[in-house]
């Protein structure tokens, strides 16, 4: 018996939280009888939040269609929603697709698309308020499914979306084959990922490298989107 | 204050499980005051398990020590096992490094090396079974430290194995905001990440799978052992 032939066309920009894309690939690398891009708008390595680059393997031209699209977040998302070719491949992919998902910052992108108006959507806790922007409905929990939108949480939410949707599409046998392949047996060393859970001081260190990291993110994130026609 | 600084070395190497990278990668990215280098023989893009290919940031001869050395797995770790630049060079690293570390079958890499003889030590639960040919004690755990070595369990095992390793160099503060960061807040769909919890059915599916995609592993690995001289 052979699986139903699928394409997933997974968005790469520049500055991406790596582990929001490569967690998820590496889930969805083993539906089987699947083809798999990390799709940008040329073949030039692009460089990750993590010090290092990862090579498309196709561009915005070579993927017109998908059944899966799924756009990663991260600070480069700012830069992403800026750039109109970006956007026009997200909503020209993302209108058709069988599959419209993101983890992390990624649903803000897809927001920016006009893909999430009228949805329920999750994103990292840290931007879920941005959402409404858009008219997508903020929903605090790991991974949040409205008809075919998937949106994960923040970063490692992704390996526990790509698992749901593999049960979604290969049923929960194979989903599970999957999760022991992966040993996917999480012990996290502490109670610290969540905000409600982390602490007050943990959630204040990270508000303050934040704002180190990308002053004035809720500002300009309104004004890109304003840009885009959301009244906001 | 200023956090010391470190010099972190990931071996990357052809068809590595990247997830085995990309993760503990995602997390170390975080240390501060740290250079962290993907080291391969030459800086050409590696093709890693899930279809795509990553940009190493410096060849062997760029990076002879390191204050952490990581060693990811996958089925790529045999060849990387019988190629005697990538094993010169981690025997080298290991050698003088203040952690040697290694996430799912790189464990075996480093056992390769010889950085294992007398030490506890993890891998991915399919595999671990073959730490003992380079004299390592196999550990059933997520995450197992032995003086100077952190040796993690299979593929996602290497964001607990991380995180650990940033609270032991940086402090438990810290390591509590980058679990916050990265939203870890693990709910895995299923009870699977584990051969015990997994169930009869899915472990055979799996094992029929890698007798498929990797046939014969185990004798091929005990002859790449006793060509390292290792009596097995």
């Amino acid at each position: 018996m052979t699986a139903e032939p699928l394409r997933i066309a997974f968005l790469l920009f520049p500055d991406v939280t790596q582990l929001d894309l490569t967690g998820p690939v590496q889930v969805l690398s083993r539906l089987g009888n699947a083809r798999l891009d990390l799709v940008a708008a040329t073949l030039e390595p692009v460089p990750t939040d993590a010090g290092f680059s990862i090579v498309p393997t196709a561009t915005f031209a070579d993927v017109p269609a998908a059944d899966i699209l799924c756009v990663p977040g991260g600070f480069g998302t700012h830069r992403a929603i800026a750039d109109d070719a970006t956007i026009d491949w997200v909503a020209r992919v993302g209108a058709d697709a069988r599959w419209v998902t993101s983890v992390c910052t990624g649903s803000l992108v897809l927001g920016a698309a006009g893909l999430l108006r009228g949805y329920k959507a999750g994103c990292h806790w840290a931007q879920r308020h941005m959402l409404p922007l858009f008219g997508a409905e903020p929903v605090a929990e790991r991974v949040v499914i409205d008809r075919n939108r998937l949106t994960g949480g923040g970063v490692t939410a992704g390996i526990d979306f790509a698992l749901r949707l593999t049960a979604l599409i290969r049923g929960e046998a194979h989903a599970r084959m999957v999760q022991l392949a992966l040993e996917y047996d999480p012990i996290p060393p502490f109670d610290a990922g969540s905000p409600e859970r982390a602490g007050v001081a943990v959630v204040e260190a990270y508000e303050r490298r934040v704002a180190q990291l990308a002053p004035g993110r809720d500002d300009q994130l309104r004004a890109l989107a304003a840009r885009r026609g959301f009244a906001g």
